[in-house]
This record gives C-alpha cells, sequence and structure tokens, in this order.
C-alpha cells in the first residue's frame, strides 16, 4: 500500500472541485450525512478545519457555516476543552436519512406497478398545494395535473381517478422532460472529472482517513447535486444515452476506493502526559 | 292476441313524445337506422307518412326533412311508380352502423383493462384536434389533456404517455362529471314515459307493423337522445343511483314487446287487378 501524494490528492481536488466554489455549508450538509449518521457520532472543529483545508476553505468560512446550520436546526454542538464538537440534530439526522438511500443507491430499481393520480380540476394555487403534498410523498407529476407514483394505488386516495398497471409507455418528450440537454451535459462533465480522480486513485493508492473524509464528500457533493435535480425514476424513463447510471456507477467504484473513515480516525491523537 | 286500441296507441305516443316537438330528421334517422339497415332495405314515402302521421307530422314537414336528408347525403331515393322509395346512403349506413352497437347493447361491458393516454403539454386549439381524434377512437377525456381508453395501450400510440391497468378508481368528481344531476333526471322522467307505454303494451295485446314502426321509433329516439349525451362507460362509472341501466332494461323490454317489423310489411298492399 502506498500513500496518495500530496501532489495527486491535490489534482484530485483540483479535477472534484473545477472552477465551482462549492457552497460551504452545503459541503458540511454532505460530510456529516456521509460520515456522521451513526447515534452519538461526532466531529471536532478541528477535524472539520482539516477536512476543508485541502479545498481552501478558511477556519472563518467554516466558522460562518457552521453557525448558520446551527440556526437553521441541521447540526448541534457541544464544548470539548479548548474544542467544539459537532452533530447532526434529530431533524438534520430525518432530513439526512431521508436523501441517503436515493444518494448511495447502486441502482434505481423499476417498481413491478405505476400508477397514475389525477385529482379534480381545480385553480393553479390549490393545483399547487396539492402537487406539493404529492411530490412530498413520492408522486412524479407528467403533466400539469397529472401525476406519476410507484407501486399499486394506494388505499387513501379518495378524490383522485386512480388508475394502476406496469410498464408505462414513455415518449420522448417526457423523457426529455425527465432528463434535458443540460443536464446529460452535466452528468457527462462530472464523469470526466471523477475519471480523472479514478486515474489519480490506482488501486493499492491509499489515502489517510482525514484525505478520505475530503475526497469522499466531494465526489458525493458532486453526484448530489447532479441527481437531486432530475426525478427518481428507472433508466429508460431518460433519454437514449442518457450519462445518469455510467456516472452512478462511477461514483460508486471511487466511493469503494475511498472506504468511509471512522469518525475518531479523524481526530487528532490526544496529546501526550 | 288483441290488436292495440286506436285509444291506446294515441296515448303511447303521447307518453313518448310528451312536450316535445321532435325534430323530424332526426326521426327519420332512427327510423332507417331501425328498419332500414340490411342491404337493399327500403321504405316508400306512402310508408312514411304512414309512419309519421300519428305524431301529428304533416305530409309536406316530411318532405322537408327527407329533403334535408337527400342534401346531406344520408338517404337516397327512387322513383317507383307514383311514390318514392328511401333507403340509406352507403355513408348514411355506415353511420348508422357506427351507432347501432350501442344504442341497441342490453348492457355496457367493463373491459378487463384500461389504458390512461396523455399527448405532450401543447395549445388549447392544438390539444382540441387530439381530443378530436382520439374522441373518434373512442377514448373519453378525463381531465384537460388526459384521456381514457379501453383495453392494453394501443400499438400505435407513440408521442403519448401511456399506462395500461384494470379497474380505475373513480372519485366523485369524476362520475359526476360523466352523469350530471340533470341527465339524471331526464333518465328519470324517461323511465317514467316508457313505464307508462309498457302499461298500455300488456303481454297479448299486439301493435300492428306501422304502429310497431312508430312506436319503435319513438322508444329508441327518447333512448338515444338521452344515451349520447353522455360517455358509454360501464355503470360503476357513473354516481350511485345512476337510473341509465334501469332506462337501458325498460327500453329493451319495450322493444323486445314490438319486434322489429320487415319494411315490407309497412307497405300498402298493391291495389288488386
Amino acid at each position: 500500500m502506498t500513500e496518495l501524494s500530496d501532489a495527486d490528492f491535490a489534482a484530485c481536488i483540483t479535477a472534484l472541485t473545477g472552477d465551482d466554489t462549492p457552497r460551504v455549508w452545503s459541503l458540511i450538509v454532505t460530510l456529516f450525512g456521509d460520515l456522521a449518521q451513526a447515534p452519538g457520532a461526532e466531529i471536532s472543529s478541528p477535524a472539520l478545519s482539516r477536512i476543508f483545508a485541502p479545498i481552501g476553505i478558511k477556519p472563518q468560512a467554516l466558522r460562518v457555516a457552521l453557525h448558520r446550520l446551527r440556526k437553521d436546526g441541521w447540526i448541534d454542538s457541544r464544548k470539548s476543552g479548548r474544542s467544539s464538537l459537532y452533530r447532526l440534530t434529530p431533524s438534520g439526522l430525518e432530513q439526512s436519512a431521508a436523501a441517503t438511500p436515493r444518494i448511495y443507491a447502486r441502482e434505481v430499481a423499476a417498481p413491478a406497478l405505476w400508477h397514475v393520480l389525477l385529482p379534480a380540476p381545480m385553480p393553479q394555487p390549490e393545483l399547487a398545494e396539492t402537487a406539493e403534498a404529492l411530490a412530498a410523498r413520492g408522486y412524479q407529476p407528467l403533466t400539469r395535473g397529472v401525476f406519476l407514483g410507484r407501486g399499486p394505488v394506494p388505499g387513501d386516495c379518495a378524490g383522485f381517478f386512480a388508475l394502476a398497471g406496469p410498464a408505462p409507455v414513455l415518449p420522448d418528450w417526457l423523457k426529455s422532460q425527465f432528463g434535458p440537454g443540460d443536464l446529460a451535459a452535466a452528468y457527462r462533465a462530472l464523469h470526466g472529472r471523477l475519471d480523472r480522480v479514478a486515474a489519480l486513485l490506482p488501486q493499492g493508492v491509499t489515502p489517510g482517513p482525514l484525505e478520505t473524509a475530503t475526497l469522499r464528500m466531494l465526489v458525493v457533493h458532486s453526484w448530489r447535486r447532479l441527481l437531486l435535480r432530475h426525478p427518481d425514476l428507472p433508466a429508460d424513463f431518460f433519454p437514449e444515452g442518457w450519462p445518469g447510471a455510467d456516472c452512478r456507477a462511477l461514483t460508486h467504484r471511487l466511493l469503494d476506493r475511498l472506504p468511509r473513515p471512522e469518525p475518531c480516525a479523524l481526530e487528532p491523537a490526544p496529546a501526550e502526559g
């Protein structure tokens, strides 16, 4: 096993961040979702500083972002000696847990049945509310006032027309609606960047725990940013040649090369007495 | 077997026409659809006069309506001695044949599968054209831009989202859209009128062929006028207590009591030589 050289680590970071200046709070959300969902998991302020420093994020910017996330109720902190220990709040934990299956799924399974749901004709503001409530239950709008759900018709859909069946017929206009061209281009660009990182991380080269934390954070962050811009649907719902599945596979290949470090491995060794 | 008395025949006609003045051309369409769909079937002008006279329709009004239907390409005529013989044109025959299954069906069968069809979002004028084309293929609009068809997804629905399945869930707003209250009231009124006719035509009383032609025409006409005001869907697509099925059953009970006369039985006996 060889350690990852500083130059290659830096090259990985350049490949992953590109010209972007990722928002720090959003990276923190990714990091905690990736490493600190276990009950009681905490990350200290020195560890956070060391994870963010290689990306060029100053302690001051980190402090501002942590403050914002605390105010938003996403993370909480407690003092420990001269540093602070940060953890997800129950609400932050819940929201992380809700996003985790989609972000880390190795494939999107197609259910045996789908169903179409049709609310009564209603004015736009009411329809927007209905659409929001249905989206929260995983429904996908198809056209105005028509929603697609997974599985059989649920028992509690009084007031809706509903029809369930297998394997919908998917026209090109709908595929382009789910997977627009600019998103395909963004996926292809990400694929190129992940490819570069994969080349810098050949089998046998092992980054340290802090480097791993930084790299995982950047990989997961880039992936989830694109993933969450389109609906969670199987490959045949997207245009021909859609690069989502390839990008997903490459993301997982990289994450498999960067096994999640234990949070304690991120902390500085206690000063000897 | 007793003949139907003139008074009871007149009472039947009053019950069936009520306060309506039915449009003569529309009655002629019903009559030819009922009696003259066989190849070569013709009805003479004297027979038509005798079928329409009991309803109070004068020969002049009949001539005007026949003229209009000839101009519209629905019927054609040829001279035969001093009278004319009328028959459906190929186009009139085709349109009659198209309406016949629905009008004379003893029940509306539910298919094992239904499918929902969704065209791409498009401006209203284009959507109206699409809706018209789909209606001609038997599709039922559910809400704006959503269409319900019988059976599995057809092979030629490129450009549409489609999902097929059994037994849709039908909300009340959709049932009321298919079967509005005023139509239910009209069905109930027709049921009352048909009941009166049934009472005037007890088992054993047999109207003559011309009386039968007149009565069948009025029964079928009243029935199809209401029937064609709502979509051709099974009973569970309509509101609870929907009177369509009862009215259909009573219509058929009456038509069974009034077997279709042969067109030749409507013609005056040839003058003896």
